[in-house]
């Protein structure tokens, strides 16, 4: 019997030519030549700074099999890398794929896994370039790898926040924990997809990150992949700095059947959003929404190294960020 | 408790910081500006095209925790992705590791594998720029991704072997392959690393790779990681022809102690030797050693896509790669 990941490679690898080996991805894009070889080769334009991320997907810890359907997982699996490579304003051009599978995961989850992620590949026009196979020991292992392009000195950096900048943050908060919530309530009721999108498909910012970047609205900027206290917390730790944050600004999702807006401790710490999270001088004009997403003004920048959160009754105490945890029991 | 993986990077931020954050490696090397940020921040030299591979190291699969001590684990890690690069002909510039760690995996682990990786990473220039951490579910998972660069266009693919030229080997085979037969038959008596240097500490053959590659040596060129007749079935593949070898040229590792000369079957099947298979063409000076290392003129390329094996009775038949299997049981 053919191991899967024998399976895997061929039909990964037949996806990837057959849409984009050796295709230059328009003026901007890169030239391919090395699918198939021991590395792959990227030809990038002179002027450009390249931008590389990693993101693991792990069976049990980012999602599970019972929850999870392999579409989602494969979105979620590139979605994540696309989320950081916009989180710098940046342009993503190739992706690779290094996937452990174990011997009796049945062929037809590999290939509803792989074509979801081709798909959101082709969407934002990254080339699936290469990666690695093995058979796993233990439940699904992918680690997903983005590589993108800013113009030299142009990626926006975490880094950049002053005191007095404002903090905006895109789209609505929330709503993908509120989904991981529901199943860990009701483990046994099957939570629709497309009540929960931001969970289960989540949009990576590539326009709204590229826009805040060539307008250079963005002084800093983070993606809320882990919750915007502790993604703050890192933004804040980078650029050296402290924040205040008004509650009754976050703007908070509205999920579920009925839709109901998510309570602000969700909005506050709840992970896997993947909007973004950036600072703007005091003096810049910043317009209601960009590439159809509001931008809420959440807070600002302060010299104190602390982070302050103002509650509903207006009164503003130092708050702890809570990571986000995942599927962790 | 903190948890592992909290721990660790902050410990491979701190190491890695120390030793590379904003330096310039040379006139030849990027200059680094996203560590700590979403992504990696490079910038490549124009006239450079980029390299990137992807490599699993999966507990159970590359290798055992009873066997490999973490020095071993965090070498072979890195050495499989800058073996990739040495197979282009490339520079390696920056390793990205995604690392996912069981809870109660000791802290002491995990500083042994960091040291030995950030130690072979700095004896090639590399910088550890970036990567991801997670809890494991099961066992020690780890991705290391390599990237590197060439001048524009002078990659060696393994697409470049015609009919007539010379196929070579670099070093000795088999010797990565006899440490594993060893574990493998007597699992209860310890084998010394020192006695299988290429198995638990294999070097990269970054220098040889690049002098090939500059001297326009090598045709086409991989390294053996899944083995000689696997391997060599690759580039033939890509290349769109065959080959021939000869059974009395292949140079057979001298492991152990005493130290014996390796059945032809493990130089011919066995992997993770990281050595450099490479094709010259006909009228190419090929100098009997390179960068130290015994160059072995083995066989050669052929128009039909066969591959033949002369044994050491002078008989001609075709063989099978057979893939190398690591610890699976």
């Amino acid at each position: 019997m053919p191991l899967p990941e024998k399976a895997l490679i061929a039909q990964i690898r037949r996806m990837a030519k057959s849409s984009t080996r050796g295709r230059a991805l328009g003026s901007k894009g890169p030239i391919f030549t090395g699918i198939g070889d021991d590395c792959a080769v990227l030809r990038l334009l002179p002027g450009q700074e390249t931008l590389v991320t990693t993101d693991f997907t792990l069976e049990g810890i980012h999602f599970r099999r019972d929850w999870h359907a392999p579409e989602s997982v494969g979105h979620r699996c590139l979605a994540r890398g696309l989320s950081d490579i916009a989180a710098m304003g940046g342009e993503p051009v190739a992706a690779f794929l290094s996937l452990a599978l174990p011997r009796d995961l049945p062929q037809s989850w590999v290939g509803r896994f792989a074509r979801s992620l081709i798909s959101l590949a082709e969407k934002f026009g990254v080339t699936l370039a290469g990666g690695d196979t093995a058979e796993s020991p233990n439940g699904i292992l992918a680690d997903i790898i983005v590589v993108g392009t800013a113009p030299k000195g142009k990626s926006v950096l975490r880094s950049g926040a002053r005191p007095g900048d404002r903090i905006f943050v895109s789209g609505e908060l929330g709503g993908s924990a509120a989904a991981v919530l529901q199943m860990r309530i009701k483990p046994k009721k099957k939570v629709k997809p497309r009540d929960y999108p931001r969970h289960f498909f989540p949009e990576p910012r590539i326009e709204l990150g590229r826009i805040l970047r060539e307008k250079g609205i963005a002084s800093a900027m983070i993606d809320t992949s882990d919750g915007l206290s502790t993604d703050l917390a890192h933004l804040c730790e980078e650029s050296g700095v402290g924040a205040e944050l008004d509650a009754a600004l976050i703007p908070r999702a509205r999920v579920g059947k009925p839709a109901r807006e998510v309570d602000l401790d969700l909005a506050l710490h709840g992970g896997e959003d993947y909007e973004l999270l950036f600072t703007a001088r005091p003096g810049k004009r910043i317009p209601s929404q960009i590439a159809g997403l509001a931008l809420a003004h959440i807070g600002h920048i302060t010299r104190p190294r602390l982070i302050l959160l103002r509650n509903l009754k207006g009164i503003a105490y130092e708050f702890e960020p809570r990571g986000w945890e995942h599927f962790r029991r």
